[in-house]
């Protein structure tokens, strides 16, 4: 494995909650943490260019390898130069390794020690992915953050089940570190273990002991309750080292984000805002606001009061509400802009909060107004 | 009428061709004419933003009134405080009549010497729209420019049928010109007349004589060879009076667009450059070129090599066509932008040849490229 292609340094612990304020470093640039990372799954945050994302802050964003490995192919995307080539997108790239999505395809895929056999969504053909074959993918889509092909253990699942299936995505993280050869990229390992917390202390202790920079904690907000999420995520990252960083993955709204950062979690990626944008829904501080209604038909409001987006610079709701039931694409655009917008200046918020010691106090300010 | 919110100022007649450089003055700004006008059917050009627009030097955008009409309504738009601020375009809008739309549901729409009843293709709910009408909403949207609410001839048209409604268009262009009250809008009258010389110059010499700002040139192609379109185009510009604005409607492809300047034409629109766009088509000085084809499937050139607008600057045709495969929208913006900035660009050039008395040449080496 390339050594130090991706560091974290901890800049501070916040005093009175598990916050961190640290700094990720890439081959792309160095990352403010805590962060929340935009998701481009087929090389391309939906509706959005690049510059509309640099314009909101965006850092590191997340690109998926189970998407791109069956279309345009690892070959073409090599042969562009790699992601960031080939997307426009010169800030920090993250692939996941296909784990999720090749599990997710059951009954239409079958899992050995080697690998996962599945069916491409596309066109039916029959495809394997491996723990080398996933790490050389992404060596090939040249992210600046692999990661480890593992299993995302299904909720609920019973005990004999996880601790096999935790088991072996340990065995798997091994087989990606040996095979990952890329010296501009760094892999992070995948902790696992469900919701059992002696499976999940076993998994962060013995992914942490592997030589990886960084650490994902897969497996959660898959069904559980949102305290079992929060206890399980709590023990996780009491486990995983402190000069590492730990990415929650596929967690992001903002009760997620501000309760994750509570408990020490220093990335996080999620569908949530970018596709509920695309049916209409705006987040806003107070929760969710549904552009679409008809209760918006003739409000002249901005989607949300005193956000410094640019749709809400720029535009009603009653415009959006009107290119949503014209079916003009700029509706889901004007909407994903706002979500990420909102959820990328959450984390700045959250960063300025724990250098200022006050993310205890935000975090209650925040729950004051979250809801309502 | 309110004389003088619209007016053209003629800068210079080129010595060896029709083609003229103008000003087009408008309650929002002085525009250059030769200028392409981009559609913006539904109170947004398709996939992109203002911003995006005024850097491809768009000036004058198109509205349509008819989809206006029907969604969101003249009401809504009213209350917006119109057009301009709604969809939040700061230079000239432009709406048609809503005639041409109305006039091409047949046989869902019946037409008497009042106006035009029809059926709506959103909801299938009776509407109606004549004259005052049609001028009426075109107030509420608060455009710069109103055009008169006139019938499109379908070509072919027998001489009985085009002469009819050649002459119901000109008293119905007197209709709109007397319940024209707006002090901020001009509108414009249309000449029609089919494919009939005399009845060509009918139309556009009595049109002229009522006191419109400008003129629109309506009933153009609409399936005549190319041949029959510029001889027709050619006897209108020659009846029409050379202080004021000639606007050919709906025409706006390269050849169409350098061809009908060359014949004293100074304002032009067409949807075609967005549609296409849409469909996985660039318009570029050869030709054009399906950039969905499997023949760019590895192609990391531009779209068009050589172009400066912001899709070739940062993106090859393999993603592109990557992003029309995974049925990504910002496939459809990068080659609307592509499209638009192609045909703006082409004004701009048109209007520096006139400015130094080389259009004749300008256009014998387009000729050179084209199709090529």
């Amino acid at each position: 494995m390339a050594r130090g292609a991706v560091s974290y340094q901890l800049i501070k612990e916040d005093k009175n909650t598990g916050a961190r304020l640290g700094l990720l470093r890439t081959p792309h640039g160095d990352f403010a943490t805590p962060m929340f990372m935009p998701v481009g799954t087929q090389a391309t945050v939906k509706t959005l260019t690049p510059e509309e994302l640099y314009a909101m802050g965006s850092q590191v964003i997340l690109c998926n390898t189970y998407h791109l490995f069956l279309r345009p192919g690892r070959e073409l995307v090599k042969k562009a130069g790699g992601l960031h080539s080939f997307m426009n997108y010169s800030r920090g790239i993250l692939t996941d390794s296909g784990g999720f999505q090749v599990f997710s395809l059951a009954p239409l895929r079958k899992i050995t020690e080697e690998g996962v056999t599945f069916r491409s969504h596309i066109d039916g053909s029959k495809q394997f992915l491996s723990p080398e074959i996933a790490t050389q993918v992404q060596e090939d889509l040249g992210s600046d953050i692999a990661m480890a092909f593992d299993e995302c253990i299904p909720y609920p699942a019973d005990y004999d089940y996880a601790k096999r299936s935790t088991e072996r995505t340990l065995r798997w993280a091994e087989r990606c570190l040996r095979s990952h050869s890329r010296l501009d990229q760094g892999i992070f390992g995948i902790v696992q273990g469900g919701m059992y917390p002696d499976l999940r202390r076993f998994s962060a202790r013995e992914t942490a002991a592997l030589d990886f920079p960084g650490f994902g904690i897969g497996g959660l907000s898959v069904g559980e309750s949102k305290e079992q999420m929060y206890e399980t995520l709590a023990l996780t990252t009491e486990v995983l080292p402190k000069d590492k960083p730990r990415y929650l993955m596929g967690v992001g709204t903002a009760d997620h984000i501000v309760e994750a950062v509570n408990l020490g979690v220093d990335m996080m990626d999620c569908v949530f805002p970018t596709r509920v944008a695309r049916n209409g829904t705006a987040m806003t501080r107070q929760g969710r606001l549904v552009v679409r209604n008809a209760l918006y038909a003739e409000d002249f409001l901005p989607v949300e009061e005193g956000c410094s987006c640019y749709t809400c610079r720029n535009y009603s709701r009653a415009y959006i509400r009107h290119l949503f039931k014209a079916e003009e694409t700029l509706a889901l655009r004007l909407l994903t802009i706002h979500n990420l917008h909102f959820l990328l200046t959450l984390a700045a918020e959250i960063r300025q909060a724990i250098a200022e010691d006050k993310f205890a106090e935000y975090r209650r300010r925040f729950w004051e107004n979250y809801g309502r």
